[in-house]
Protein backbone atom coordinates (compact mmCIF):
# COMPACT_ATOMS: atom_id res chain seq x y z
CA UNK A 1 0.00 0.00 0.00
CA UNK A 2 2.83 2.50 0.98
CA UNK A 3 4.18 2.41 -3.11
CA UNK A 4 0.48 3.55 -3.77
CA UNK A 5 0.92 6.78 -1.28
CA UNK A 6 4.44 7.18 -2.66
CA UNK A 7 3.36 6.84 -6.57
CA UNK A 8 0.38 9.44 -5.96
CA UNK A 9 2.62 12.33 -4.34
CA UNK A 10 5.41 11.76 -6.79
CA UNK A 11 3.14 12.50 -9.38
CA UNK A 12 3.14 15.75 -8.28
CA UNK A 13 6.82 16.16 -6.02
CA UNK A 14 9.96 13.61 -6.72
CA UNK A 15 10.67 12.05 -2.65
CA UNK A 16 13.93 10.59 -2.09
CA UNK A 17 13.62 7.35 0.24
CA UNK A 18 14.80 9.52 3.70
CA UNK A 19 11.54 11.68 2.69
CA UNK A 20 8.63 8.80 1.92
CA UNK A 21 9.75 7.26 4.97
CA UNK A 22 9.43 10.95 6.96
CA UNK A 23 5.97 11.08 5.31
CA UNK A 24 4.92 7.40 5.49
CA UNK A 25 5.31 7.91 9.22
CA UNK A 26 2.46 10.22 9.44
CA UNK A 27 -0.26 8.24 7.87
CA UNK A 28 -2.40 5.57 9.82
CA UNK A 29 -3.56 2.87 7.82
CA UNK A 30 -7.30 1.61 7.78
CA UNK A 31 -9.47 -0.90 6.35
CA UNK A 32 -13.40 -0.60 6.50
CA UNK A 33 -15.96 -2.46 5.32
CA UNK A 34 -19.01 -1.80 2.54
CA UNK A 35 -20.84 -0.32 4.75
CA UNK A 36 -18.76 1.15 7.81
CA UNK A 37 -19.10 4.81 8.38
CA UNK A 38 -15.40 6.55 8.96
CA UNK A 39 -17.42 9.08 10.50
CA UNK A 40 -21.25 10.75 10.87
CA UNK A 41 -22.98 13.45 10.61
CA UNK A 42 -22.22 15.52 14.61
CA UNK A 43 -19.15 13.58 15.24
CA UNK A 44 -15.68 15.04 15.48
CA UNK A 45 -13.96 14.47 12.24
CA UNK A 46 -10.31 13.37 12.92
CA UNK A 47 -8.85 12.36 9.98
CA UNK A 48 -8.50 13.69 6.04
CA UNK A 49 -8.80 10.47 3.88
CA UNK A 50 -6.89 9.02 0.96
CA UNK A 51 -8.43 6.33 -0.70
CA UNK A 52 -5.56 3.11 -2.07
CA UNK A 53 -8.55 1.16 -3.01
CA UNK A 54 -12.50 0.90 -3.04
CA UNK A 55 -15.01 3.73 -2.53
CA UNK A 56 -16.65 6.10 -0.66
CA UNK A 57 -19.57 8.68 -0.47
CA UNK A 58 -19.63 11.90 1.26
CA UNK A 59 -23.64 12.28 2.57
CA UNK A 60 -25.72 14.90 3.88
CA UNK A 61 -29.12 13.03 5.79
CA UNK A 62 -31.49 15.77 5.53
CA UNK A 63 -34.40 16.30 8.44
CA UNK A 64 -37.12 14.41 6.64
CA UNK A 65 -34.55 11.73 6.58
CA UNK A 66 -33.74 12.10 2.55
CA UNK A 67 -29.83 11.57 1.74
CA UNK A 68 -27.84 14.09 -0.74
CA UNK A 69 -24.04 12.84 -1.92
CA UNK A 70 -22.41 16.05 -2.14
CA UNK A 71 -19.15 13.79 -3.61
CA UNK A 72 -17.82 10.49 -4.57
CA UNK A 73 -14.32 9.15 -3.71
CA UNK A 74 -12.35 6.37 -5.25
CA UNK A 75 -8.64 5.45 -6.06
CA UNK A 76 -6.00 8.12 -5.86
CA UNK A 77 -8.50 10.40 -4.34
CA UNK A 78 -8.85 12.87 -1.14
CA UNK A 79 -11.98 12.79 1.22
CA UNK A 80 -13.21 14.59 3.98
CA UNK A 81 -15.84 16.84 5.15
CA UNK A 82 -13.27 20.03 5.03
CA UNK A 83 -14.92 22.38 6.85
CA UNK A 84 -14.78 20.15 10.11
CA UNK A 85 -11.53 18.82 9.74
CA UNK A 86 -9.67 21.87 9.14
CA UNK A 87 -12.23 23.80 11.83
CA UNK A 88 -12.24 20.84 14.19
CA UNK A 89 -16.13 21.17 14.69
CA UNK A 90 -18.13 18.51 14.16
CA UNK A 91 -19.16 16.98 10.72
CA UNK A 92 -22.11 18.50 9.07
CA UNK A 93 -21.45 15.53 6.65
CA UNK A 94 -20.91 11.84 7.29
CA UNK A 95 -18.66 9.57 4.91
CA UNK A 96 -19.47 5.89 4.08
CA UNK A 97 -17.94 3.20 2.42
CA UNK A 98 -19.57 1.82 -0.92
CA UNK A 99 -17.35 -0.75 -1.70
CA UNK A 100 -14.88 -2.35 1.04
CA UNK A 101 -11.80 0.41 1.20
CA UNK A 102 -8.50 0.47 2.00
CA UNK A 103 -7.47 4.05 3.29
CA UNK A 104 -4.48 6.36 4.27
CA UNK A 105 -5.20 8.75 7.10
CA UNK A 106 -4.02 11.63 7.94
CA UNK A 107 -4.97 13.94 11.34
CA UNK A 108 -4.77 17.80 11.50
CA UNK A 109 -1.70 17.80 13.60
CA UNK A 110 0.45 15.21 11.47
CA UNK A 111 -0.90 17.44 7.89
CA UNK A 112 0.66 20.32 9.91
CA UNK A 113 4.31 18.53 10.67
CA UNK A 114 4.33 17.92 7.60
CA UNK A 115 3.75 21.12 5.90
CA UNK A 116 6.11 22.46 8.51
CA UNK A 117 8.71 19.61 8.15
CA UNK A 118 8.97 19.00 4.86
CA UNK A 119 8.34 21.73 1.87
CA UNK A 120 7.29 19.03 -0.81
CA UNK A 121 4.66 18.00 1.08
CA UNK A 122 3.40 21.85 1.27
CA UNK A 123 3.57 21.82 -2.57
CA UNK A 124 2.14 18.36 -3.09
CA UNK A 125 -0.74 20.02 -0.58
CA UNK A 126 -1.31 23.50 -2.37
CA UNK A 127 -1.16 21.51 -5.83
CA UNK A 128 -3.85 19.00 -4.87
CA UNK A 129 -5.97 22.22 -3.11
CA UNK A 130 -5.87 24.02 -6.03
CA UNK A 131 -6.51 21.78 -8.33
CA UNK A 132 -9.82 20.44 -6.02
CA UNK A 133 -10.62 24.36 -6.09
CA UNK A 134 -11.08 23.79 -10.01
CA UNK A 135 -13.35 20.56 -9.98
CA UNK A 136 -15.23 22.37 -7.20
CA UNK A 137 -15.85 25.55 -9.42
CA UNK A 138 -16.68 23.20 -12.89
CA UNK A 139 -19.65 21.64 -10.87
CA UNK A 140 -21.24 24.61 -9.50
CA UNK A 141 -20.73 25.33 -12.62
CA UNK A 142 -22.99 22.53 -14.06
CA UNK A 143 -25.55 22.95 -11.37
CA UNK A 144 -25.79 25.95 -13.05
CA UNK A 145 -25.70 25.45 -16.37
CA UNK A 146 -26.77 21.67 -16.88
CA UNK A 147 -29.91 20.06 -16.85
CA UNK A 148 -30.10 16.69 -14.90
CA UNK A 149 -29.89 14.71 -18.33
CA UNK A 150 -26.82 16.76 -19.33
CA UNK A 151 -25.35 16.39 -15.37
CA UNK A 152 -25.77 12.27 -15.81
CA UNK A 153 -23.91 12.38 -19.02
CA UNK A 154 -20.72 14.36 -17.75
CA UNK A 155 -20.93 12.54 -14.72
CA UNK A 156 -20.37 9.22 -16.63
CA UNK A 157 -18.19 10.57 -18.87
CA UNK A 158 -15.89 11.82 -16.36
CA UNK A 159 -16.12 8.41 -14.46
CA UNK A 160 -17.60 5.61 -16.73
CA UNK A 161 -16.81 3.25 -13.97
CA UNK A 162 -19.34 4.57 -11.37
CA UNK A 163 -22.11 3.37 -13.19
CA UNK A 164 -20.99 -0.32 -12.59
CA UNK A 165 -20.16 0.53 -8.66
CA UNK A 166 -22.84 2.66 -7.68
CA UNK A 167 -26.69 2.23 -7.19
CA UNK A 168 -28.32 4.49 -9.30
CA UNK A 169 -29.98 5.60 -6.41
CA UNK A 170 -27.03 7.02 -5.19
CA UNK A 171 -26.15 8.33 -8.20
CA UNK A 172 -29.62 10.17 -8.74
CA UNK A 173 -29.02 11.41 -4.91
CA UNK A 174 -25.64 13.06 -6.17
CA UNK A 175 -26.91 14.57 -9.26
CA UNK A 176 -29.87 16.39 -7.31
CA UNK A 177 -32.95 14.23 -9.46
CA UNK A 178 -34.94 11.91 -8.45
CA UNK A 179 -34.63 8.28 -8.82
CA UNK A 180 -37.64 7.69 -11.62
CA UNK A 181 -35.54 10.89 -13.39
CA UNK A 182 -32.53 9.21 -13.34
CA UNK A 183 -34.16 5.82 -14.61
CA UNK A 184 -35.44 7.82 -17.67
CA UNK A 185 -32.35 9.00 -18.74
CA UNK A 186 -30.56 5.53 -18.20
CA UNK A 187 -32.94 4.36 -20.74
CA UNK A 188 -32.64 7.13 -23.11
CA UNK B 1 -3.58 50.38 -1.70
CA UNK B 2 -0.28 48.14 -0.74
CA UNK B 3 -1.57 48.78 2.87
CA UNK B 4 -4.56 46.89 2.20
CA UNK B 5 -2.88 43.62 0.74
CA UNK B 6 -0.54 43.69 3.29
CA UNK B 7 -3.47 43.54 5.96
CA UNK B 8 -5.11 40.84 4.05
CA UNK B 9 -2.25 38.78 3.87
CA UNK B 10 -0.66 39.22 7.33
CA UNK B 11 -4.43 38.24 8.54
CA UNK B 12 -2.51 34.06 7.79
CA UNK B 13 1.11 34.95 7.98
CA UNK B 14 3.10 37.66 9.68
CA UNK B 15 5.47 39.18 7.31
CA UNK B 16 8.64 41.96 8.12
CA UNK B 17 8.59 44.97 5.67
CA UNK B 18 11.54 43.19 2.98
CA UNK B 19 9.32 40.27 2.63
CA UNK B 20 6.50 42.74 1.63
CA UNK B 21 8.39 44.47 -0.22
CA UNK B 22 9.40 41.07 -1.99
CA UNK B 23 5.99 40.32 -2.10
CA UNK B 24 4.11 43.75 -3.81
CA UNK B 25 6.93 43.37 -6.61
CA UNK B 26 5.26 40.60 -7.93
CA UNK B 27 1.66 42.08 -8.83
CA UNK B 28 -0.23 44.65 -10.52
CA UNK B 29 -2.21 47.03 -9.82
CA UNK B 30 -5.39 48.04 -12.12
CA UNK B 31 -8.74 50.13 -11.63
CA UNK B 32 -11.17 48.60 -13.93
CA UNK B 33 -14.96 50.67 -14.82
CA UNK B 34 -17.85 49.17 -13.73
CA UNK B 35 -19.20 46.80 -16.68
CA UNK B 36 -15.55 46.24 -18.08
CA UNK B 37 -14.08 42.73 -18.37
CA UNK B 38 -10.86 41.40 -16.93
CA UNK B 39 -11.01 37.98 -19.40
CA UNK B 40 -13.81 36.94 -21.36
CA UNK B 41 -15.03 33.32 -22.07
CA UNK B 42 -12.82 32.11 -25.22
CA UNK B 43 -9.74 34.38 -23.94
CA UNK B 44 -6.44 33.94 -22.12
CA UNK B 45 -6.65 33.99 -18.32
CA UNK B 46 -3.44 36.21 -17.55
CA UNK B 47 -3.82 36.83 -14.16
CA UNK B 48 -5.54 35.59 -10.52
CA UNK B 49 -7.14 39.11 -8.63
CA UNK B 50 -7.03 40.03 -5.35
CA UNK B 51 -10.36 42.28 -4.60
CA UNK B 52 -8.92 45.40 -2.69
CA UNK B 53 -12.11 47.78 -3.85
CA UNK B 54 -15.23 46.79 -5.60
CA UNK B 55 -17.17 43.98 -6.68
CA UNK B 56 -16.84 40.94 -9.84
CA UNK B 57 -18.58 38.54 -11.15
CA UNK B 58 -17.79 35.33 -12.84
CA UNK B 59 -20.01 34.48 -15.41
CA UNK B 60 -21.11 31.95 -18.25
CA UNK B 61 -22.86 32.76 -21.03
CA UNK B 62 -24.59 29.67 -22.55
CA UNK B 63 -25.23 28.89 -25.97
CA UNK B 64 -28.92 30.21 -25.64
CA UNK B 65 -27.53 33.68 -24.72
CA UNK B 66 -28.70 32.84 -20.72
CA UNK B 67 -26.10 34.20 -18.25
CA UNK B 68 -25.23 31.82 -15.25
CA UNK B 69 -23.10 33.46 -12.05
CA UNK B 70 -20.64 30.96 -10.73
CA UNK B 71 -19.37 33.84 -8.16
CA UNK B 72 -19.40 36.99 -6.88
CA UNK B 73 -16.74 38.66 -5.88
CA UNK B 74 -15.61 41.47 -3.46
CA UNK B 75 -13.55 43.42 -1.46
CA UNK B 76 -10.35 40.85 0.26
CA UNK B 77 -11.65 37.87 -2.30
CA UNK B 78 -9.73 36.36 -4.88
CA UNK B 79 -11.17 35.20 -7.87
CA UNK B 80 -9.99 34.04 -11.84
CA UNK B 81 -11.29 31.25 -14.30
CA UNK B 82 -9.01 28.74 -12.04
CA UNK B 83 -8.90 25.92 -14.34
CA UNK B 84 -8.05 28.44 -17.30
CA UNK B 85 -5.76 30.37 -15.38
CA UNK B 86 -3.64 27.09 -13.15
CA UNK B 87 -3.68 25.02 -16.70
CA UNK B 88 -2.74 28.57 -18.95
CA UNK B 89 -6.04 27.35 -20.95
CA UNK B 90 -8.50 29.53 -22.36
CA UNK B 91 -11.48 31.20 -20.82
CA UNK B 92 -14.63 29.30 -20.13
CA UNK B 93 -16.10 31.68 -17.85
CA UNK B 94 -16.43 36.04 -17.82
CA UNK B 95 -15.36 37.94 -15.03
CA UNK B 96 -16.78 40.98 -15.22
CA UNK B 97 -16.98 44.17 -12.93
CA UNK B 98 -20.23 45.09 -11.40
CA UNK B 99 -19.17 48.04 -9.67
CA UNK B 100 -15.70 50.11 -10.46
CA UNK B 101 -13.44 48.05 -8.81
CA UNK B 102 -9.50 48.10 -7.78
CA UNK B 103 -7.56 44.93 -8.01
CA UNK B 104 -4.06 43.19 -7.67
CA UNK B 105 -3.17 41.01 -10.61
CA UNK B 106 -0.72 38.14 -10.28
CA UNK B 107 0.43 36.13 -13.52
CA UNK B 108 1.01 32.63 -13.15
CA UNK B 109 4.45 32.89 -13.55
CA UNK B 110 5.00 35.89 -10.54
CA UNK B 111 2.60 33.33 -8.10
CA UNK B 112 5.19 30.32 -8.58
CA UNK B 113 8.06 32.75 -7.81
CA UNK B 114 6.43 33.73 -4.53
CA UNK B 115 5.67 30.14 -3.85
CA UNK B 116 9.40 29.62 -4.30
CA UNK B 117 10.82 32.76 -3.11
CA UNK B 118 9.39 33.00 0.02
CA UNK B 119 7.78 30.16 1.90
CA UNK B 120 5.03 32.11 3.70
CA UNK B 121 3.73 33.05 1.00
CA UNK B 122 2.67 29.31 0.09
CA UNK B 123 1.43 28.68 3.29
CA UNK B 124 -0.10 32.11 2.45
CA UNK B 125 -1.77 30.04 -0.28
CA UNK B 126 -2.28 27.02 0.88
CA UNK B 127 -4.86 28.15 3.45
CA UNK B 128 -6.75 30.24 1.35
CA UNK B 129 -6.86 27.27 -1.09
CA UNK B 130 -8.48 25.14 1.53
CA UNK B 131 -11.09 27.77 2.73
CA UNK B 132 -12.09 27.64 -0.85
CA UNK B 133 -12.31 24.37 -1.11
CA UNK B 134 -14.32 24.56 2.48
CA UNK B 135 -16.73 27.47 0.64
CA UNK B 136 -17.29 25.34 -2.70
CA UNK B 137 -18.09 21.83 -0.77
CA UNK B 138 -20.75 24.02 1.61
CA UNK B 139 -22.19 25.29 -1.98
CA UNK B 140 -22.12 22.57 -3.70
CA UNK B 141 -24.25 20.61 -0.52
CA UNK B 142 -26.44 23.79 -0.71
CA UNK B 143 -27.20 22.89 -4.27
CA UNK B 144 -28.03 19.45 -2.97
CA UNK B 145 -29.94 20.17 0.30
CA UNK B 146 -31.87 23.48 -0.45
CA UNK B 147 -34.28 25.50 -2.10
CA UNK B 148 -34.38 28.93 -3.69
CA UNK B 149 -36.14 30.35 -0.86
CA UNK B 150 -33.14 28.66 1.55
CA UNK B 151 -30.65 29.61 -0.84
CA UNK B 152 -31.49 32.85 -0.96
CA UNK B 153 -31.90 33.16 2.50
CA UNK B 154 -28.23 31.84 3.27
CA UNK B 155 -27.05 34.38 0.63
CA UNK B 156 -28.09 37.07 1.98
CA UNK B 157 -26.83 35.95 5.60
CA UNK B 158 -23.38 35.68 4.57
CA UNK B 159 -23.48 39.05 2.54
CA UNK B 160 -26.04 41.08 3.16
CA UNK B 161 -24.77 43.25 1.25
CA UNK B 162 -25.14 42.17 -1.67
CA UNK B 163 -28.59 42.29 -1.81
CA UNK B 164 -28.02 46.30 -2.22
CA UNK B 165 -25.30 45.88 -4.51
CA UNK B 166 -26.10 43.47 -6.94
CA UNK B 167 -29.39 43.70 -9.60
CA UNK B 168 -32.08 41.20 -8.70
CA UNK B 169 -31.77 39.34 -11.92
CA UNK B 170 -28.24 38.90 -11.29
CA UNK B 171 -29.17 37.38 -7.84
CA UNK B 172 -31.20 35.05 -9.59
CA UNK B 173 -28.53 33.89 -12.34
CA UNK B 174 -26.65 33.11 -9.23
CA UNK B 175 -28.72 31.43 -7.47
CA UNK B 176 -30.19 29.20 -10.45
CA UNK B 177 -33.78 30.83 -10.33
CA UNK B 178 -35.58 32.86 -12.40
CA UNK B 179 -36.15 36.82 -11.71
CA UNK B 180 -39.45 35.76 -11.34
CA UNK B 181 -39.17 33.42 -8.58
CA UNK B 182 -36.84 35.44 -6.93
CA UNK B 183 -39.07 38.24 -6.79
CA UNK B 184 -41.93 36.21 -5.32
CA UNK B 185 -38.96 35.16 -2.41
CA UNK B 186 -38.00 39.05 -1.94
CA UNK B 187 -41.68 39.48 -1.14
CA UNK B 188 -42.23 36.78 1.68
Amino acid sequence: MQEILRQHIEKIVPLTDDEFTFIAAHFSVRHAARGEFLFQQGERVKYSYFVVSGLLKLVYDDDSGKQHIASFAMEDWWESDYLAFYTQRNATMSLQCIEATDLFCLTLEDYRQLCAGLRKMEQFFLHKSNYGNIGAQQRILSFLTSNAKERYEQLLHRYPSLLQRVPKTQLAAYLGVSRETLSRLGRS
